[in-house]
């Protein structure tokens, strides 16, 4: 088999497949007790929002990624799910671990809420019922789900090859079936590798505590506990149940027999540590064995408490390569095995961090040994295949040896140093305050436009499904039911019509749009023959005036002169416009100075005022060291990937400073601004100051109004105003920009942080 | 006063104005008689087309243009009216001659006719009063009225620098009046200069022809008539008229009196030949109180003849200076020369050809030495302020030297010969000839793309406002009543949102979007980084491919490989591709040809296949001379001008024919179709054709779906087929583009034309 793979495929085909994570957390107050309150509004309906939902209990977040090409992205989209969800639940934490908090008795732990619809009340019944037979501790118990499927082009390659006289679906799921056979062999492997919680807590369940050895006065474990999830204490059925494998036929068979006995209620209520999925798994009996198996989800894996997102990407990838080891591996009959194999499951639970003796095929044979020896085949098998994930299996061969690097050991170690309830709340807290370092980005989409990943996050939030269409051109889909948004860079949507966006592009055009209702604009003349410069020139010489393109949209080409200037730089001026565009306009100067109004639908979302790279002095402490202090906000980082940039100090920053006669090295005086350049871009340092709630609604109205003028839904208005706080104050809007970014409101240096993906969201009627 | 203007003002304030032409035509049948059908409808309400709408009778057309900044645009403009109109009356013509055709007794000339709204009422009532008291055939009578106002700095520096006692309004009223009461005095002239209707046709008034010579039969005159149209047999009041032009006020007063006395029904029926005009002019006499003169009207020049659009560019520009003569020239007083001036009028009009005797200042002097006096004032007026027009000054002396240079001279020279239906008719066929070649092109936009004019030019013709914003980026505002479209490049609307643009300009998205709503388009990859490369053509070696940039619009960067290609030829093509995006496509190549499908709204407006370059063979011609033969065809231009392009035998065609082993010497078999290229591109010389009856209707769904899976109402949807005449035939899109242009449908090389703009129109709701 292994040799047939090395010749039939490729390491890309080897390595592709789709992955998805579920993770469960209990949400707790301060003290470590779990929190009763409801689940926050702003997720949304619990039955639609595909990424964050509730499990058993109104206090269980359930944070679910879409099914991903990568680990990698499926790492970073549960982290994601974290970060997002970390910081909407006011001064609660997330439970890092999978054995429950400290938590109430049954009558005062909360089911989840739903509302009135039919499908609402059957999943409060449900919940309702599983309540009554396993009582609500039980239900309490968080994991990781890792569902996985293999790349189609590997089953079909293979079928292609081997010929085999079953249809393609049979030879899918027997392949399937085959994984999930020698998983659960296997599968006390994985569980020493990733167990994680060998401790209980006092309020759990009495007879799970009873006879244990008590941990810093709050919990209890015995030694060489490895994951109560996992053993007798866990979550699982009255009696163990051993569906029959051998087909998809005979696994419905199984399931359906138990529900007559009446051992469990449906399907769901098998607590296996693998499922064999469905394409539609709400109705998976009969999906399966239509459709066949579409993908297999391991249960085995407890949350990582080291881990803010629940599970380590090492982890995603060792059990990636452990799935193609189990569809090489050669089986036994599994029916010989499968009561060892849960003996072993809950040896290695209880007891995993010795060299306990397992069961293997009738014989006793050490964890250690046995362990080994199957890390030594996923090992050769990486080498034959050039897999190149030796390091990999090198470090889970390192685990082995040394049970102190297991999650389970070093948990345990924390807890008996600092408490279990403290232990864990401290990692709570560092996960929380990542997530608020992140508040900016979506981890994962760093690739893509700071507004692209702000609103993907609170698309994400509220249940919208985001897909990426095109990440080099920061363009994706909204989906919420039936209904699909595409946008482009956060603000280009359907809402606003292509020649909305050209007017705004031609300022020419703009001018007069604007003009026609009433808004004010600088006067000008357009040249669009380069004889002109000469004439134009002359007529303007010392004039207040801004020479610029007439179609260009990031300040480039633009030369100012607000006192004047001699006709040689205006004419220098017109040239290096006409770099950029065959037509140049001149505009008188504006006075004042330059606010962004965002507009958004009917509303001014954020205003904004950009002010050159500077530092403000403190009597003690030189430019150099104050820029210095100034760039470690975290908020200003190198090349767009924060809402700010580092200031950084040039050549261009050192002639400046000069013309004032200072140089880096200069101390200013205590409360002193010292600008360090001319221009006002984010991107060479400048600070943003959101000034939303200063400006009088005179002005937002004008803005709204120009932006109407133009039809656009949204827009930047950039706008200059000689007195900010005075509604009599003279305006001139001088640009409408058609692509806005949104999140240097979102994040300001100075001011409101504003939920400007909100708005966007509420104009494309998405919420 | 002329010392003080050379000192004020520079040419280019001093030729600055607004310019606009009113022209009468009456339609006529092929034999020269009055045509008794209705105006076209596709003119729309003749209340609101604010370009073409009908004078007194139904089968009177008047062509309007608005008030313009150069003389040369509103000549462009009234002969593209011309042009419109003239294509749209079926086979009769549009009569070039101020006095009527052959037309009938009063019964049977219609009024023009009016829907039942309270204004349309009120308008047939109005020529119902003017046909009792004037009779038909007057009415009949057509002519041009030159509107034109000075540009407002003109007075406003006047006013500045004179410091007048009197309010701006009143300075500036009493500078036009001063014109208009010059004009009373010096308007012989210029009837001498353009007059053009030195005949009567033997169907008119009876009294007006009695004693006149008969001309070929048809018509009459006397020796020396210059015009018919402003002399005793013209359109004129019962009474002659002499309000008082000393003021505004005195102005209106006098009009009151006249209607007091029931001498006119209003100041409309008061038919001098120039008259001041107000804001609004149909409340004028109220309107020209309120705000003052705004515009004056010039009425006595004639249709001329020899001018498809009625008045040739020289006059409209000696005119144009002599009102700014009129404006220097000093007075005496008016009251005293008014009737004088009357009589001068009439008989220039009637014997202007000879050097008669006029009134000037109670004296009699000849016409030529009064003429010549004038004229070396404006000639040395145009010295003085440098206006640089002594070479159309010179001009008009040689006609006041020489009467046979008068248009009337020489229309009455052509009657005699050809007899005054004849040559009148002739002339109107040549004018409908020259429309019918101008019908791709809007006469004084053809800086603007095809496509723009022919939007344009539809949207005049039913009466649709037409502004352009600005010509570089052929961007317009159209206007109905309150509603106003822009548009750019004649389908860029506010119809197309920007996302919508967005998904076509991104192949990816395009592909993605397409797929999910189940059309095909070829399978391939999309490669973003150029280390993929190598394994990316040795994948595709010797498949048939395209490779083309992600983004690009025009063809640009493409490569097509039909047969597959070496993998070092596919390295090639990706490298060209990236030099024009970063991302890269390589599709499977379509089999088939390739059809552009034009969807406009939700139906498939045009279908038209590109094939390139190529000539038919007839046994006798060689090539290069085949190819000057299908380069004569109006249709064919250079540089876009035309719907299509020039066939060039350039190097590269020379290699194409020299692969097939031919030259351009080469006499091709009898209909054998030799191609002189690879590519299709219009602007090489290939050829359009029209498919849209011929392709199956199964596939204009297809691309209705492809756009509407975009989104767009307008697009052009690129379907290869394998069969077009197939129904089973496979397809696929290969891209759908948010640029369609219109203009190729409307003037294919085979195939109808169609009336693209119309569609366009639609879906803009505008008609």
């Amino acid at each position: 088999m292994l040799d047939l793979f090395r010749e039939l495929f490729d390491k890309e085909e080897l390595l592709s497949g789709r992955f998805g994570i579920e993770r469960e957390a209990l949400r707790i107050n301060r003290d470590g007790k779990l929190a009763v309150t409801n689940h926050p509004e702003v997720f949304g309906d619990k039955l639609l929002n595909p990424y964050i939902t509730t499990d058993f209990s109104e206090s269980q977040v359930e944070l679910i990624t879409p099914a991903l090409k990568t680990t990698k992205e499926t790492y970073d989209f549960i982290n994601a799910l974290y970060d997002i969800t970390a910081l909407e639940i006011g001064d609660e934490y997330l439970w890092p671990q999978s054995m429950p908090c400290d938590i109430p008795e049954d009558e005062h732990i909360p089911i989840a809420k739903y509302s009135d619809c039919g499908e609402c009340k059957k999943a409060r019944e449900y919940r309702e019922k599983l309540f009554k037979k396993y009582g609500g501790k039980k239900q309490l118990i968080s994991g990781i789900h890792y569902n996985f499927s293999f790349d189609d082009i590997l089953f079909k390659k293979l079928y292609a090859y081997q010929k085999p006289s079953m249809g393609y679906k049979l030879f899918k799921d027997s392949l399937y079936l085959k994984v999930v056979r020698n998983y659960l062999r296997y599968r006390w492997l994985l569980i020493y590798l990733t167990g994680a919680a060998p401790i209980i807590h006092s309020s759990y369940t009495k007879t799970c505590t009873k006879g244990l050895i008590p941990i810093k006065g709050d919990s209890f474990s015995n030694e060489g506990a490895i994951s109560y999830r996992n053993g007798e204490c866990g979550y699982k059925n009255h009696t163990d149940l051993f569906p029959d494998y051998a087909s998809v036929e005979s696994y419905v068979k199984s399931i359906e027999d138990f529900v007559k006995e009446n051992t469990i209620q449906s399907h769901k209520e098998l607590y296996t540590q693998i499922r064999p999925k469905a394409k539609d798994n709400k109705d998976l009996l009969n999906s399966i064995t239509e459709d066949g198996i579409q993908y297999i989800e391991i249960r085995s894996i407890d949350i990582n408490p080291f881990e803010k997102g629940g599970i380590s990407l090492d982890d995603l990838d060792f059990i990636h390569i452990f799935m193609l080891y189990l569809l090489l591996k050669e089986e036994t009959n599994y029916k010989e095995w499968q009561q060892d194999a849960l003996f072993n499951q809950k040896l290695i639970s209880k007891g995993g961090m010795e060299n306990v003796c397992l069961i293997k095929d009738g014989e006793e044979t050490t964890k250690r040994e046995w362990a080994l020896n199957i890390l030594d085949e996923v090992k050769n098998m990486s080498e034959v295949l050039c897999l190149d994930r030796e390091s990999l299996i090198e470090k889970m061969r390192q685990k082995v040896l040394d049970s102190k690097q297991t999650y389970a050991y070093q948990m345990a170690e924390r807890a008996k140093e600092e408490g279990y309830l403290p232990a864990h709340i401290r990692l709570a807290k560092e996960y929380r305050q990542s997530a608020y370092h992140n508040r900016y980005k979506l981890e994962g989409y760093e690739h893509l436009e700071l507004s692209t990943q702000i609103l993907m996050k609170e698309a994400i939030k509220t249940g919208i499904q985001v897909e990426v269409l095109d990440p080099l051109d920061n363009f994706i889909a909204l989906r919420k039911r039936d209904k699909v948004e595409y946008v482009k860079q956060a603000t280009k949507t359907s809402k606003d019509s292509y020649i909305t966006m050209l007017i705004m592009e031609n300022k020419t055009v703009t001018k007069k749009v604007l003009e026609e209702h009433d808004v004010c604009v600088p006067k000008g003349i357009e040249l669009s023959i380069k004889e002109n410069i000469r004439t134009a020139a002359l007529k303007y010489e010392n004039t207040p005036i801004v020479v610029k393109p007439k179609s260009t949209n990031f300040g480039t080409g633009i030369s100012i002169f607000p006192n004047g200037a001699p006709k040689e730089d205006i004419e220098r001026a017109l040239e290096i416009g006409f770099k950029h565009d065959n037509t140049v306009l001149i505009e008188e100067f504006a006075q004042g100075k330059e606010y962004r109004f965002l507009v958004i639908g009917d509303e001014v979302a954020g205003i904004l005022h950009r002010v050159p790279a500077n530092v403000e002095g403190d009597a003690i402490h030189t430019i150099a060291e104050l820029v210095e202090a100034k760039n470690k906000d975290p908020l200003r980082g190198k090349g767009y990937k924060t809402p700010l940039e580092k200031i950084q100090l040039d050549t261009s920053s050192e002639l400046f400073l000069k013309q004032k006669g200072m140089d880096f090295n200069t101390i200013p005086k205590a409360l002193e601004i010292v600008y360090l350049r001319e221009n006002s871009n984010i991107s060479t340092g400048g600070d943003s100051i959101d000034y939303t709630d200063s400006i009088p609604s005179k002005f937002k109205q004008i803005a709204v109004k120009a932006a109407k003028a133009a039809g656009a839904k949204f827009c930047g208005v950039d706008m200059m105003l000689e007195d900010y706080k005075n509604e009599e104050s003279s305006y001139s809007i001088i640009e409408i920009n058609f692509n806005p970014a949104i999140h240097i409101h979102c994040f300001p240096y100075k001011g409101t942080e504003r939920n400007i993906a909100q708005n966007v969201l509420k104009v494309l009627e998405l919420i």
